[in-house]
């Protein structure tokens, strides 16, 4: 059928008419959980049984800067494409698909719900022991597996032509890479930090190093990389990972979904300045936060190592010295990549709860001028990274600076 | 129609059919030109006025170590694509093509005969006085408005859509950057360079840095590029070049097609060892080659930059120091790239008549030693290049000491 946005109880006609999900007999109850601006999300459940499924309908826009943005609905085939890739590699780690549908740009897929987005944990001060390991799992094998290093050369250059996503590139081309670096109409930033932010429009040395990074987001075409993985599209419980929406997968960077695991911790570290008044709690959650960025690190590194010595069938991939020069980029890229999605989302249109729920002004500020601090360090200083703790040292001192010369 | 390989008299049939090029009474004579290990390529001529045309055919193999490999027809497309985008950006440097079909693999297209391959004309000792201004123009051109700086972002990503050319590339990949550095079934070395060759295979450090070309091969999707770019895809006359055969062309590291001509100016400089027994004349002519190698980087490098600073879209590319660093590293792709492609015409698969014309084995193991010094050199030393000096100091530093030490 032709595209049109779903209601709750078309949606429940829907799924009634797939096989091998529910009986025709089944009572179906339909709620609309998405935010309603890029896409429709529709929680199904049988309430007889338990069992539940979603279903994602993409919208042909984007409510943004006030305005309708007509946006592709071909993010919904990339999606369910990509969510398809990364299940056959972490399968309890990403939802499974059950369908996919072309003409409404529509993905009925596993229900997990039953976690919840780890940005709103993180906020909450919630700690995730096994956090770690499992995206660290995820990176490691879903960018392995679709890298020159394990893919077949005919394989990865068919997934290339397959994640072509020009339009969703363009808005991280923006929106991470171009437009919070200069004065430009989409930035929305707190008028308190115009002075910080200035500096960096006017810091040369940083917006060479942010073009740099920028060409290697358009050129890099390294693995099929998720594209937005912040924590608000990660989901968590006390025992699981669940990663969803990779609408803006496409080949990239395989260093720009770790950076962006270490950004969105790092926003939360910068974050704590406001959300956590006791200084004792909040250096202990700030530690807390650190490690698990060194672990998701290591965790990574550790597993693509592995997965390079056993599995890459590229004949060059052995050649004595090569991976360990190859990781020690990608940490610097890591390290590049979180540097700008930190000062995306102080200074550029799409904040992040993280800070934006700091409800006094001045404190929020003061958050997010430590935030731009770290972001600008982890970029100038990415050449000198070469393990983990190099990161959270360079966080660590620009902290200390921070409290020392503010005397917050 | 279905596909076929076409008969000298078919080929006239399926021209005069074609609108715009003869009339239908024309007379016209076609001769097969191509080598028939590939491709067909029929010369037409209308007598009467003298008017000709190319028409090149596909073959669905490649004929090599004596047997038949499979090799897809889409390469005809990817050709007639190619020639019809560079003809765009360098009209007077490339065939126009009249006509496409996509059933038969098959392009009809400007014919170019009353050239000569470059590479038999620097075997005669020709010179070519404006070479290194038309085939720099051609790369700058081809190669700019192909890439993120020149091209709309939207226009790059569908022409990498496009271009996917697994098989060809698997060729190159293969070919250039792998058989050559190991004791590979398809390598076809003289004998009498065995010592040499095994060398190579032993040299760490330089496995190391091809396997690092080779990632970028692999990886950098920079620009549009010709991907076979050696002297017999070139054809010159005292006034023109034109350049054909683009059929490996994808998107790929700039410093590729760069590093091409590079290469196969030096491969023939090693061949003077042989080609030419007058010491004098030799050195003349090496001199010639030398000079036509700088001028060849200095020419692309000053029409990319003065495209770059009138013509660039991308706004991060007008990033003050950016361009700098950019040019630098695309002159250090363009000599390790050179070195891959000396090295693998001399221990590979597909030799170069500028070696293998020289009947004694005694007197082209010479050159071939030569040749091969000057291209682990390139690779080995390419990271000290700044400007196309340091590129010709480096070949004339490796034959002084190479005459030094063989005493030859």
């Amino acid at each position: 059928m032709a595209y049109r946005a779903l209601s709750e109880q078309e949606a429940v006609q829907y799924v009634k008419q797939l096989p091998d999900l529910f009986a025709p007999e089944a009572e179906l109850t339909s709620r609309e959980i998405g935010d309603g601006n890029l896409n429709l999300v529709f929680h199904i459940r049988e309430e007889a049984t338990g069992k539940s499924v979603v279903v994602k309908q993409a919208l042909p826009y984007a409510r943004v800067v006030g305005e309708s943005w007509p946006l592709t609905l071909d993010r919904a085939r990339i999606e369910s494409e990509a969510l398809r890739i990364q299940h056959k590699y972490v399968p309890d780690l990403v939802p499974k698909v059950y369908h996919y549908d072309e003409e409404l740009a529509l993905t009925v897929m596993e229900d997990v719900s039953d976690h919840v987005i780890m940005r709103k944990g993180l906020i909450e001060g919630n700690r995730y022991p096994l956090f770690a390991k499992q995206i660290g799992r995820f990176l490691a094998h879903t960018l392995f597996y679709t890298s020159d290093l394990g893919a077949h050369p005919y394989d990865k250059k068919a997934l290339v032509g397959r994640f072509i996503n020009p339009e969703l590139c363009k808005i991280t081309e923006d929106l991470v890479f171009t437009d919070p670096y200069e004065d430009a109409p989409t930035n929305n930033f707190n008028p308190l930090i115009k002075r910080e932010v200035e500096a960096i429009w006017n810091n040369k040395q940083l917006k060479l190093e942010i073009a740099q990074l920028k060409y290697d987001f358009l050129t890099r075409a390294e693995a099929l990389i998720h594209g937005d993985l912040h924590t608000g599209s990660i989901f968590v419980s006390p025992t699981s990972v669940k990663v969803i929406d990779p609408e803006f997968a496409y080949y990239g960077p395989i260093g720009f979904d770790i950076g962006a695991v270490i950004a969105n911790l790092l926003l939360n570290y910068a974050g704590q300045h406001g959300l956590q008044p006791d200084a004792g709690k909040r250096e202990d959650y700030r530690e807390y936060l650190l490690a698990t960025v060194e672990d998701v690190w290591n965790e990574f590194v550790s597993q693509f190592v592995q997965l390079w010595h056993k599995q890459a069938k590229e004949r060059s991939a052995h050649t004595e010295g090569f991976w360990q020069g190859y990781v020690q980029r990608l940490i610097r890229d890591a390290a590049g990549f979180a540097g700008c999605k930190i000062l995306r989302r102080v200074i550029g249109l799409a904040g992040v709860a993280d800070l934006n729920s700091i409800a006094d002004d001045q404190t929020r500020a003061e958050a997010e001028r430590l935030a731009l601090a770290i972001g600008q360090a982890l970029i100038l200083e990415r050449n000198k990274v070469e393990v983990s703790t190099d990161i959270t040292d360079i966080v660590r001192t620009v902290t200390a600076r921070y409290y020392q010369e503010a005397v917050v």
